[in-house]
């Protein structure tokens, strides 16, 4: 009788459980839903998931564009999956305000990753509101642990504050780069090279495995240079070639000794409690923003203060003051009460 | 008798406008620290710079690490100086969590640009404060433009987050590529090429001329098919290199082409207000995070609440939730007074 089948929480969990896609993506999908209704439902498949005890590894993946990385990690898939385990590939859009681009080409570009079965596939959007990122990818993750991923990969574009904040989610960092991007080791790079806990150069294949052997030799320069990320381990630096399968083996041979090692001195533990904590704040400043802005004194005035920051009449900094004693002035029900400050109007 | 010297906000103006560096210098330290007498200063300072009206441009550069983008900016700095013009260099600092990193090497690399009185070099701190970007760098351009410089440069590493927010802040986007990083021109680049105003392709001096030209023609042909921007503006692909002068020149004419089109058609003016206008928000953004753990009822229960998400007791989602209400509850002053949400515990 209904036209939309809308399972129960406990159908999802089960599904999810049960390592059926279809449940998984559902779940995902109700994850970023903005609708309040499939919140307090995703939060409480989520809350059922993380209860789920999972000896799942988060690998993060990044790189600049063109460095290779869909092929990258369709080759390192392969070995991973050969290897008996399931993997699960969360691709983090880059925040595109002007189209809000997603990498649709993400799936395709992934085709031989794709068609497995141990495989799940899936862009992740990072939420540009007001410049933020959408923690969604956090929650994917867990989701996807629960659903029995054994190694749960997140790549990320680029250099810079996604990197810093999948870093967070994630235990171990491999970053991409092409031969011959290595001949500018300047501090402006020390961000992303600190985070990574080893360094694959792609497409050292054909007339590029000179220059290769060079950047080679320039990153663990560099990287002996950094500070330690974690006190056991040294990062290394691998050459690598999706095309010939070069070095593709050796940098999970390596993945899976950091996970070894992090296991051994119980600093995986550690690291979930790490970034459950991260995970909080996140939410935090995601659930704050949203009080503010369906605040009904802030909407009642944004308006007006944005006409006079726009006319001149006031400065960015008096607007932002009187809106934001708007919303702290707002009165509240006593403590102990459920505030609803998104409801209702103020006489 | 006073040890340290702090002129009043009329003696920092007045330095600011005549074009005193130490004095800009100054009002920059100041605006980018986190004490509140030196907030209510700093948002006096910038109150009466933004009422000078100026007709300085504001030109974004941005690209991988390895690029090349200081050796670009060095050129590119000549060329402008050498028309005659005043130019302000803002980089912005990639927020490394780890090494509370800082491109300190910056004003090492621009060296020749650093030496001329035409110039000024500033690295400008991007507070990672829960993965957000501090608006600092906004604040920043504003007082430059005060100064009196013409062109505002603001430089920011890697593809993501940091480009769309410098985005929202400068006019004109300019996108620095090595030679053959183009062979990947894949849906996920589109976020930084959506927002590209011109592509300098770098060091396309010596062996790489050959490869340079190809990738010209690739982002050339990937521009095409990308949305305009600007109604009146098709991005061009330049080969440079700050080795030879070459194309330099070709960039700055462009720049200039740009700017003469946006001031025709009043463009510039509206893209000030929408600048103004993102600056309302990031700065509602950031006041809203510190009150929320500034507050007496959050700082309370935070602890408590941290160690009952680690040890597993209850979920990120549910801690965020009481911590939320504790925030929302809290009583506040009836409109009208100002609250003061800091301060006092409540009994």
């Amino acid at each position: 009788m209904t036209r939309h089948y809308d399972p129960d929480v406990d159908t999802v969990v089960r599904g999810i459980m049960n390592g059926e896609r279809h449940m998984l993506s559902r779940a995902i999908t109700l994850i970023e839903s903005q609708r309040p209704e499939h919140e307090r439902k995703a939060h409480e498949i989520l809350d059922r998931c993380l209860a789920k005890k999972t000896e799942a590894i988060r690998i993060g993946i990044t790189g600049s564009p063109g460095a290779g990385k869909s092929t990258f990690i369709e080759a390192l898939g392969e070995e991973i999956i050969n290897q008996g385990l399931r993997l699960a590939v969360l691709a983090i859009d880059p925040s595109s305000k002007q189209s809000k681009g997603s990498i649709l080409g993400d799936k395709a570009r992934m085709e031989k990753l794709a068609g497995r079965k141990e495989a799940f596939i899936r862009p992740t959007a990072s939420s540009c509101y007001l410049g933020g990122t959408s923690p969604k990818t956090h929650e994917t993750i867990i989701l996807c642990e629960a659903a029995g991923y054994d190694v749960i990969m997140v790549e990320t574009v680029g250099v810079g504050q996604s990197e810093v904040l999948v870093d967070s989610m994630v235990d171990f960092i491999l970053l991409l780069m092409l031969p011959g991007s290595g001949d500018e080791l300047q501090g402006i790079k020390r961000g992303i090279m600190e985070i990574a806990d080893a360094v694959a150069i792609t497409k050292t294949d054909g007339d590029q495995a000179g220059i290769a052997a060079i950047s080679r030799a320039e990153f663990e320069a560099a990287l002996r240079m950094l500070p330690a990320k974690h006190s056991f381990w040294q990062p290394q630096v691998f050459l690598t070639s999706a095309l010939t399968g070069a070095g593709i083996k050796e940098v999970w041979q390596n993945i899976s000794m950091f996970f070894a090692q992090m296991r051994e001195r119980n600093t995986l533990e550690e690291r979930r409690h790490q970034q459950l904590k991260n995970l909080l704040y996140t939410l935090l400043e995601e659930r704050l923003k949203r009080e503010f802005f369906s605040n009904s004194e802030v909407t009642g005035s944004k308006e007006k203060i944005e006409q006079q920051v726009l006319s001149g009449q006031i400065s960015p900094f008096s607007g932002a003051n009187v809106l934001m004693e708007a919303f702290m002035n707002y009165p509240r029900l006593p403590t102990g009460e459920q505030a609803i400050c998104s409801g209702g109007n103020p006489s």
